[in-house]
């Protein structure tokens, strides 16, 4: 159940442990990305309204949230600002304020949070992390290769490895829709059904088609051949009259065998039934999915007029994004960080030796250990003990009167519970040789 | 002169340098938190109006972005969420939501964006970086000094030695009132008059507290008192008959004797003129100076009951903010990262050469280096040579039709503008030999 101070709804709180988790995730792919030469690029959290709103259609506007005007303007119920709905929209203006200032092509990868005014759900946020790659400015086949070849080497740094890369044209679909004579004005449509045949059944998505106007013998026609067991070959064999899908067919072949040069086999296969709703694309498409989710857990493609459509320059492009939240919940988080919130706990056994224990703690972390004295009221040994453990530390130094006499530090293992009395002056070094060994 | 595809007034875009240099900054400030054992909290972008507004007063609370509520509630104008103005009041949500299943004490670090309708000027955005470190739930001393050898250790890691931390306590200033006889409704006031000593002659403060309401000869003694050459003994001296002055003088002593066994000789002074606008703070208050910038670099103090005033549980609290911003213009980014966007530019000298081109590059990915093929439609391998040079690459793979023939690649330094032709089999190898020859 809710209650008042929890974060708002579809918003999350990242304490340490999750904090580190997706850090460590983030890290993996910005080393992935770097590796083929993608640059970051960070926009601020928000945009004017003119530059976000009206670019993907008022369902989409609807869920962007907006920034009421400030100080006498408030008043008026106007937004002038609006946090960011993607990241595509703040990269078009990217790319029209550089301009020539960005290398040419210019490959960034973009990561971070983006907002929508989704109903919340499992899964599904109203803050999430958005993990972009694009390539501007290139017509290039190899920019589609490397796009899709840097998307899966994300995938398989972060130890995934189940998962498949389903590959498909839009200028393919285009050819089908005009070999199988669908009138223009049904193609969206017509597309958005054949998706539907990885969940529903052939004769259902006949139904549907017939229902959006298709004639009943060819929606029967279109349906058996993207569904026959040899569906690849019917639909080679179908293209064949038209320019375009023969030119769709050339280029997922071409993308296919460059990728499939790069990655494990089986990776990679043409799917002509995979559409993406998204009706940007103008080029290849591309979905991944892994087998323990259903849906996609990313996916891309070639977009030559998009960046123009949303207010940047007429520049080719292509890109993939990454469903991380998603991936995320898929991963365990076997790769965790060092243990404990520290490696060195200190005690702090009287007010007149809280000088030399507060030291202590610096000697620990020039070791190249993290340390932290106890901060809390007991002066009581056992109880700062438990302190130590608790915070998940390695070793405790214990330093009292007797120690503070004999110019030594009592350093105690935690997991062995066995002590040794170290002189004070060696503790650093103590410490580094305990910490090497532990680590190896 | 801003235009339109300019981020919104007081934001930046972040390209790569920029982002980079500003990265490796906030590695080094995650390092030296957790090596005190502080540990990350990343809270929400936004929060519900009720938790973030009346928390600062009027003229913070105009500083807030608020966001428009939706759908059929967008036209009632009114905001629901905001985005966060600061990272203290999250802290207390945070502290309220998830109580006993924090650490305690609970040490974090946060470290993000945060949003302010300031009016934009050099060096002051509207989206800007703030790093706070706090610790909650401990009335140690040892906390104190701990948060402030973090904020020292934070600064010395980032290579700036040129700064000064000066501490002083709010008690001490209640005591220093109180023996000057500062009737209460004027001590507010006064305190922010004495802050005045460092910018304003003694004269135009005396002239500003007797405007206060200050009696003429109050104010002349507590200037006199506070600009003496011999300042620090004369308040402890002064101070004498009050207990609460006395209390704060005694924790000034030891937070200092604290942090003073722990850093360079000087780093740490008594500035017993030393005020900080903010009236929350309790106890020991500390603000870092670098003397190449004006104002303060940071600061911050104990603040026992500004989490409870925020809507989170009564705990004790102290805490630092590094104003990184500033300390980012401060730096001059001389440990850039590698140079260049790739480490090793491949030609693409013919289509039918391309897909092993693109092999190529995956090749020198295998040997640890960033790589990208050339995604431009020319074949020359002049044009080619000077976008490798362009990308920053060190060295380009040439392969053309006589390499496919020989098995080989021809490997460019571009530095040294040497050749040498490596057999196809051994590329890996070669680049990765000579990456570890330039960097050793």
């Amino acid at each position: 159940m809710p209650n008042q101070f929890d974060p708002p709804s579809g918003t999350r709180d990242f304490l340490a442990a999750e904090f580190g988790a997706r850090e460590r995730v983030f890290a993996v792919l910005r080393s992935v990305f770097a590796s083929y030469g993608f640059e970051p690029l960070q926009t601020p959290a928000f945009e004017r309204v003119d530059v976000l709103l009206g670019k993907y259609g008022d369902d989409a506007d609807k869920l962007v949230f907006k920034i009421l005007r400030r100080g006498e303007h408030e008043a008026s119920g106007e937004a002038d600002l609006a946090l960011r709905y993607d990241m595509t929209v703040p990269l078009a203006r990217v790319a029209a304020a550089y301009g020539g200032r960005l290398p040419t092509p210019y490959k960034r990868y973009a990561m971070g949070s983006v907002w929508r005014a989704d109903r919340p759900g499992r899964g599904r946020f109203r803050e999430f992390t958005q993990c972009d790659i694009d390539t501007l400015g290139s017509t290039s086949a190899l920019a589609d290769a490397e796009v899709l070849c840097t998307h899966h080497d994300a995938m398989a740094a972060l130890g995934l490895t189940d998962f498949t890369i389903r590959v498909n044209s839009r200028q393919l679909l285009s050819g089908l829709l005009e070999v199988f004579a669908v009138p223009a004005e049904l193609g969206a449509g017509v597309l958005t059904s054949l998706d539907k045949l990885d969940k529903m059944a052939p004769a259902d998505v006949v139904a549907e088609l017939t229902g959006r106007g298709l004639g009943a013998g060819a929606a029967a026609e279109l349906v058996g051949t993207m569904t026959a067991d040899d569906a690849g070959e019917r639909i080679r064999t179908a293209l064949k009259p038209s320019e375009t899908g023969m030119a769709g067919l050339e280029e997922v072949d071409r993308l296919v065998a460059l990728v499939t040069a790069q990655v494990p086999p089986g990776r990679v296969t043409f799917e002509p039934r995979m559409v993406r709703g998204l009706s940007y694309y103008t080029g290849p498409i591309w979905e991944l999915t892994a087998a323990v989710v259903p849906g996609s857990i990313g996916g891309g493609g070639r977009y030559d007029h998009l960046i123009a459509q949303l207010g940047g320059p007429d520049v080719p492009a292509t890109g993939s994004s990454l469903g991380i939240e998603r991936i995320l919940m898929l991963l365990h988080d076997e790769a965790a960080g060092r243990p404990g919130r520290i490696d060195v706990a200190v005690t702090v056994l009287a007010d007149d030796l809280a000088g030399q224990s507060f030291a202590l703690a610096g000697v620990a972390r020039t070791a190249g250990l993290r340390a932290s004295v106890y901060l809390g009221a007991s002066g009581k040994l056992g109880k700062q003990l438990r302190w130590a453990a608790d915070q998940g530390a390695r070793w405790c130094l214990i330093y009292g009167t007797a120690e503070r006499d004999a110019g030594t530090v009592t350093v105690r293992d935690l997991v062995s519970a066995e002590q040794e009395t170290v002189p004070a002056a060696e503790v650093a070094e103590y410490l580094a040789s305990k910490a090497a060994a532990a680590d190896a």
